[in-house]
């Protein structure tokens, strides 16, 4: 299996520059178990699925923590036909449970043990087949034409969008999934 | 059928607000034809399918302009099953041609009809099946991991991204791309 992330970053200030580099810092826990590649339109990490929205949740975390305008852009996929296997990309917890209710509940319960993070944040993602699980979530927002918005503390929103893509679609088939993740904007 | 997209303009800038306002005003040609709807992630515009990628590219030039930092995500959907059929979404265009290698002709004759505008910009998008039109467009830059970039100036970048779009997969089935258009990156 390969699993990965394409992950881009805005900062809305003149000081854009200088947010993304510190806020990169977050991702040093999660190096050893990943492949990181950046060009200018997005970063590429490389690693096993379950890492991939605790890394995208620290790196977020830490861009809004100033309270700047932040919104973080990814494709995420696994199992892509045509991407290599990668040993790095071996999931390390086990596979979710065959029934979808089993899988709803599993999922529930890991977005409920979710640590806070104190950052409130907006987020929508084109995803197919875990629509029950998202309405059921705790930071469902509403439905929209091409994807579905969430909104509630970083930390469950972030472990809602990793069991999207996690514990829905086929064990070992292909899975993609796109989100936006918005923090202080002035509209929200 | 139903089409429209999901907008979002990041302007790199202290002054954001300011300049996805000035740029909205881009979209004053389009809005007789289209409906378009504002939340605090994403602006939807639906319409005719062929007038999608020519709203985005006048939005994008105008943010642009100024030399700042701008990125437009967006997603871009047509025939989505459970989406209301809508006579605002009735192609102007014909169908494109029944064969691959036709399909692929007439949309490189569409790329090199398109206008420059003047402004470089880099994209990259997910979307199968039309790889063997995207090395032949002109802008191809290069296959990275879950998308193929694109580099060029914003008229056959934009013609590029809408042709992927209006005349590859099925003209009646469900389409969905995701794309990020970039310009003036100091990382370019």
């Amino acid at each position: 299996m390969f699993s990965g992330a394409q992950i881009s970053l805005y900062p809305m200030s003149d000081d854009y520059v200088g947010i993304i580099l510190e806020a990169l810092t977050a991702l040093d826990p999660h190096r050893a178990q990943c492949r990181i590649e950046t060009d200018d339109l997005s970063t590429l990490v490389v690693g096993p699925p379950e890492r991939l929205f605790p890394a995208m949740r620290d790196l977020f975390v830490k861009a809004s923590s100033g309270g700047i305008h932040c919104v973080l852009s990814a494709t995420v996929s696994r199992g892509c036909p045509g991407e290599p296997d990668n040993p790095i990309c071996t999931p390390t917890a086990t596979a979710p449970p065959a029934s979808l209710e089993a899988r709803i509940a599993a999922a529930r319960v890991a977005v409920a043990a979710a640590k806070l993070t104190g950052q409130p944040v907006a987020a929508q993602l084109s995803v197919y087949g875990c629509i029950d699980f998202l309405k059921q979530s705790g930071v469902f927002d509403r439905a929209k034409n091409f994807c579905t918005k969430l909104r509630g503390d970083a930390g469950p929103v972030f472990a809602t969008l990793g069991e999207a893509f996690l514990s829905f679609g086929p064990p070992a088939g292909h899975v993609a999934l796109d989100l936006t993740v918005s923090a202080n904007s002035p509209s929200a």
